[in-house]
């Protein structure tokens, strides 16, 4: 079976074609500039704090390339984020 | 007599079949692959905090496989979780 | 006069038997494998929070070996634990 | 003067004869084994949050050993702690 | 497409004519003084607790000069900051 | 002008007399013996939690004689502490 | 334009006069003695707590010397403060 979210855990399916369409990453001696992630959000916690991130489920986001866990579940690839790792639609 | 959970505890029974079913566990230079483990949920604690782990006993749910302790009690083995350990239902 | 809990603590009296009926603890090399401890609940301190807890007044319980301080008073040994340190009742 | 508490502190008169009533101290290999101190609620502060301990003035109680500060005030010495510091009364 | 801001982020688009306007840092031995950076607001986090801020689209606003990451998305560049980073308007 | 407290504060003026009035510090080996300072309130931060605290103004105090700031205001030494910090009126 | 505190901030205009005015720091053994800053509030943010301080606009408070960031805007030196570190009105 697909997996459900629980807890404040958001559960993404990661854009193919992300690497194509991201930003640069340059090194910037001031301040950190990051190259985000995107996916596309599959299933909400129920203790997700944030009313955008709950009502997000099938939207395309972004966030920071470090955070979540990726796991196989019966062929597919899932990354668990927090809800609160999610910085931003797009 | 069978263990209730107390507190933000849920005791799940593992599943006998996981290590068939699991997903793949490859090492990856970017973020944190994991194979996570699954089980039954088998008593929720009065104390935790998301309704849907509340409401899960009987269902079939993932966790890290580094979680938890593992008692055995008149014969059985349950592994004593966090609700907020649980990270999504299958 | 015998003690009556205050604040979160829990008083408990532990099992004569428990050593018997206690399982079984194996070294185990991927989690941790605990042999708890058993023992009824002889008062319940009125600021424990779990509802389960408060109302477990002469119920058999188990907790983590290692957890709480034993105290002698008028003859009678007695555990005091936190009443968030009450993993399940059995 | 005698004092009255303020905020969360409880001021304590030290039993005479608890030297006498007290437990005893038996090092244990597995658990803390505590010889506590009991005294007599004198005045509890406002901000205590044990309904128990805001209404346990002139109870006996009990405490552990190493808690508190002890005062010497126109010739009594009164004993400070914390509500949260009282374990039980007896 | 464009980003929207979720959680307690809040997405800037930085003055391209700050670097004239802003103030002049001189280093002082008593407190620290600041050269901060000023952009405007593009979207808001639904998060963010202060009111100023999440009334504040569109508005010019100052921060730390260390503070956030910066994103390049569809070639624009956005610097995303949580909503309390920001110190005021003007 | 007099101060006026903000925040959790508390503005406190020392008693000139508390050395005379004072306890007796002896080294005790069990518990900290601690020789309180001393002194009146004189205003009364509107954060401050203890309502027995915020009703103290003019009202004789205890404290631990490590906390707090010395001020010099117009020829005026005040003592401030936080609200938290007066252990009992006297 | 002038600045217009977010947050929990106060934005400071700093007493011209006040090295004339301020106290005197003496060495003490037993307890920190301070010589405060004082200052003049400019503009209060939404978040600060204190009603005092959200209400004191336009008068003149101290801080202690070392708190704050000062930064220069169109010719004005401000010292940003958060609304906590504001310990009195004078």
């Amino acid at each position: 079976m697909q997996p459900i979210a629980t807890n404040d855990f958001v559960i993404i399916v990661r854009d193919e074609t992300e690497k194509e369409r991201g930003g640069l990453l340059i090194p910037d001696s001031e301040r950190h500039k990051v190259k985000p992630h995107s996916g596309t959000i599959f299933s909400v916690g129920d203790m997700v704090q944030s009313q955008s991130v709950k009502r997000g489920k099938g939207k395309k986001c972004l966030f920071h390339p470090t955070v979540g866990w990726e796991i196989d579940w019966e062929g597919v690839t899932y990354l668990y984020l927090r809800g609160a790792e999610i910085i931003s639609f797009v």
